[in-house]
């Protein structure tokens, strides 16, 4: 925990927390904007293992020795007081390993979504898009069947590129997520489900939200695994953010976090993150370093 | 060089020469089946860095690192002749450390696609589509001109993800093809070019031909690399091959090539390289072989 006191604190005793956030790439962006707004005053720190991405096409054993770098790097180099996995492949394939390498509490954007969804069904049967890698984990089927939902689960992989080429909103795009949506429901219907919720289990749909929520039959809920996270940080780590909320922001939801403390670390060249990444955080992510974890 | 004796040689004192092909993923068996089409019977390793791919989002100096360990398992592990680094992006940015890490002779995708361009193309005036990387190296644009080509290059990062979708023969994938194409076209008006030919940056494209030249003007000659460099090879290393072409097959070019000596090698997990590598080698990949190459 930092030592450093942050000044407009209710408690000049109690330290600002850092929340670490960890992502492969830098979609995990849009969860750190997410926490932003919740946590706004907060000191984040956020890392894209950007050398090795994707871990969607990594075994699990090298996936959980990467994660467990960078959750390192957070918690040893930025004193992070407790990690947020904003990565859907590490928090199915690695979240124990994390847990292991570090002491601080841990939470992953599987978990929350489930949650999320649980609330949201009244029929119990909930419709997953997710990449491939988190499609073949079958994390969230586990983590909603833990919940007595139903799920079924379909890989979307021209999602994650369509975003990146800036395609959010483009007939192509909106022709894709009717394509993947369609086959998705008729396999649903082929089971006998009747789902009435949609989980984004991809840190880059939020992107989408908009094309998505149009392709949708009409009173499907759509649950977004970003927000989904970061109100589970706010509920899980809410003892310790309690006492350090500005007083300038108490009782005020309205702030726009732009007077968040955040840095930005990548593994490997910054451009891209740079460039794009202002889209998934939603503010400019100013200028991005480049850490190297080794081997 | 091998010290096994094939069972068809013309002259049983000359080994059998194995080339080795290198790429960061899997679609550099696009140029493996253009090589094994020309060099039936022929020994042949490939070699997938999977678990490091994509190669495009990576400083020169990491991928120099990488390319290098994969040249020296294919001359030192499997007794690699020559070597063909089927992979646009080392070719772009690696092909010298390459050449550093080993004795043998050593060949990209690059040049030979330049030198088909230049013979094809009478205007002058040249397209190349390419991956995000490579296009940013301008390693096509230099190669052609250097032979006196002008070269116009696109990123149409779309196209490797709709390939390994399997949606290579789908309408969303003729338009995004269209809107590639006519973004090219227009820029190469803007600069007053006349193209009238298009190169195929990237080993993933040979399986789009057919959509892509429904969709280039009338006249335009369509140049793919995985070709252009596999008859590179068989000029370059002819005197090698000429040899040791088993007798049964002197005179035919019209060999199947299935009786070809093939192994195949990733780094990482091999699920998605066996699953989708037959599309791209027009054969089954057979069992891949896990290798680690280290950090």
């Amino acid at each position: 925990m930092k030592e450093v006191l942050y000044p407009s604190m209710t408690l000049d005793t109690n330290p600002v927390p850092t929340i670490g956030v960890f992502d492969s790439g830098f979609g995990g962006l849009t969860v750190l904007r997410a926490l932003i707004r919740r946590l706004p005053g907060a000191h984040f720190a956020f890392i894209g293992d950007t050398a090795r991405l994707p871990y969607g096409s990594k075994s699990r054993r090298t996936i959980a020795r990467y994660a467990a770098q960078s959750a390192r790097f957070l918690v040893e180099e930025q004193d992070a007081d407790f990690l947020v996995i904003a990565c859907n492949t590490a928090s199915a394939l690695a979240l124990d390993a994390i847990q292991e390498a570090v002491t601080q509490p841990v939470l992953g954007v599987i978990e929350p979504g489930a949650t999320a969804a649980r609330a949201a069904s009244q029929t119990g049967d909930v419709l997953v898009i997710a990449t491939d890698a988190t499609v073949h984990s079958h994390a969230y089927a586990a983590a909603c069947s833990a919940k007595g939902l139903r799920a079924i689960e379909k890989a979307c992989p021209l999602l994650v590129p369509l975003v990146e080429e800036g395609w959010t909103v483009h007939p192509v795009t909106a022709e894709v997520i009717r394509i993947y949506l369609d086959e998705l429901t008729a396999e649903a219907a082929r089971e006998g489900m009747r789902p009435d919720t949609l989980v984004l289990g991809c840190t880059h749909y939020p992107l989408l939200r908009p094309l998505i929520e149009s392709a949708v039959p009409a009173g499907m809920k759509v649950i977004d695994s970003a927000e989904a996270a970061a109100e589970a940080a706010v509920r899980q780590f809410g003892e310790n953010v309690a006492a350090w909320v500005p007083e300038s922001s108490s009782g005020s939801s309205s702030r726009s976090g732009t007077d968040a403390v955040v840095r930005c670390f990548a593994t490997d060249s910054v451009e891209k993150f740079e460039r794009l990444g202002s889209r998934f955080l939603g503010r400019p992510v100013g200028a991005v370093e480049l850490v190297d974890l080794g081997g």
